[in-house]
């Protein structure tokens, strides 16, 4: 294998840094994992661990403090996945969410997270947005990424034309002529969820697109999060398949973890 | 004034870091801040309207990159506040959040421009617990810090025979019995709404007050993220508020944005 490097958007292979998310990808994604590297300091417990799950996957494990210094980003890092970049293709039948030029890492880790606790697989990206397999955006997607389709569009037109074109769109700004509050969704057709950027959100476009909605609050903020808009989004689009007197079906959750 | 250090948590006044949060305090609390100060690489266009609004307010302007490499924090730093830490209570007959050993000064600032956002202007911490006060807190809040009342207390039994004694609470938890998606919430009395912390949650001994509440999501995450739990239970719990049926009363918005 070529000589590792700090993360770049053009590599065809990115890291996940730090123990907790190379572990979940050793447990639930090894597929994608070409290599595990530690430090010379990890806890001998964890190293174990790594020996164990590593030779059961036949992923090469080594330690080395000189290139995990080279690799890693602010933080020091005494645990490293090397992960493969796949292609991805978003799933034209199912519920989507749509970001349009997001630029921050965290937010669109945390949407992602987001995305598949509230069960919405597939995720659509505007360019340019922030980089999905950069190391910051996997490491707050806490592994989530794994559960999620992720694709990129040149323009929301592309996205509209292909994975989209058979969707309700409900583009999420502050001109939005119904409430979230008060919104009585249509069951039908599947939903696209649209969010704009941290700084502009969406342009007066999106007026003409689907129906508008806004999250009202006070005037004491000028606007949520984004990423605190789209999971109050999510939750509230998703509240029937979370209640109890719904069907339980095949996709509906066993375990309910609600750790605040 | 005496000579300004880096932020410390016993210090009696603390820093608004950049532009942004230090232009919001001089436009609506002034009266906390002792002084602003920022850099000669400032633009010219930043000066003159500190000029204007610190010389309106009898506020102290200096230059002085010296002291800010001084006050900052990581990242560079070319305006800052320096404002006074005053005390604040609660409001006793006022819907709450209870926050129980929150860590991350990042989620804190988020819950309260979120408490903000949806009304909510009673924010209890139960020590030890992140310093509301540090910068990095301020920066996330984006000023919202300065309407929300936020007071500390040693154990969540004090806040609850003090501030909380005639609150309906809800605990947010895994095991709660009830989850948020069906809940419907009794009129009546004012709501503590309680969560854990980053890490834990909070402990089986919450299932004895008042009605535990689960946010439900599916078993691909292990839980949603600290603030994405408050700030979806704070939308649940204000919809009426928000509702274009509702009264539109005093605390009423006149201006909703919602930019994403």
């Amino acid at each position: 294998m070529e000589k590792l490097k700090r993360y770049a958007k053009k590599s065809d292979y990115t890291y996940t840094l730090g123990s907790f998310p190379t572990f979940e990808l050793l447990e639930h994604y090894p597929q994608y994992l070409k290599q595990v590297l530690y430090s010379a300091q990890t806890k001998e417990e964890i190293v174990d661990k790594l020996r164990f799950l590593c030779g059961r996957q036949g992923i090469p494990l080594s330690c080395s403090d000189r290139v995990l210094e080279r690799i890693r980003e602010k933080e020091a890092c005494l645990v490293a996945g090397v992960l493969q970049k796949y292609p991805d293709r978003m799933e034209a039948e199912a519920d989507h969410v749509v970001l349009v030029h997001p630029k921050d890492m965290g937010n669109l880790g945390t949407i992602i997270r987001t995305c598949a606790g509230f069960g919405i697989h597939n995720l659509a990206l505007i360019e340019p947005c922030a980089d999905v397999f950069h190391p910051k955006t996997l490491r707050a997607s806490m592994g989530a990424l794994f559960c999620v389709h992720v694709e990129c569009f040149s323009s929301f037109a592309e996205y509209q034309s292909t994975a989209g074109r058979s969707h309700d769109c409900y583009p999420f700004m502050l001109a939005g002529s119904i409430s979230l509050q008060e919104l009585k969704r249509e069951e039908g057709a599947p939903v696209s969820l649209i969010f704009g950027n941290e700084s502009s959100g969406l342009d007066d476009s999106f007026l003409q697109v689907g129906q508008p909605v806004c999250i009202r609050h006070g005037d004491e903020i000028d606007s949520l999060n984004l990423s605190m808009a789209a999971g109050i989004a999510l939750y509230e689009f998703t509240r029937t398949s979370f209640s109890r007197q719904s069907d339980r079906g095949a996709g509906q959750p066993d375990r309910i973890r609600q750790d605040g």
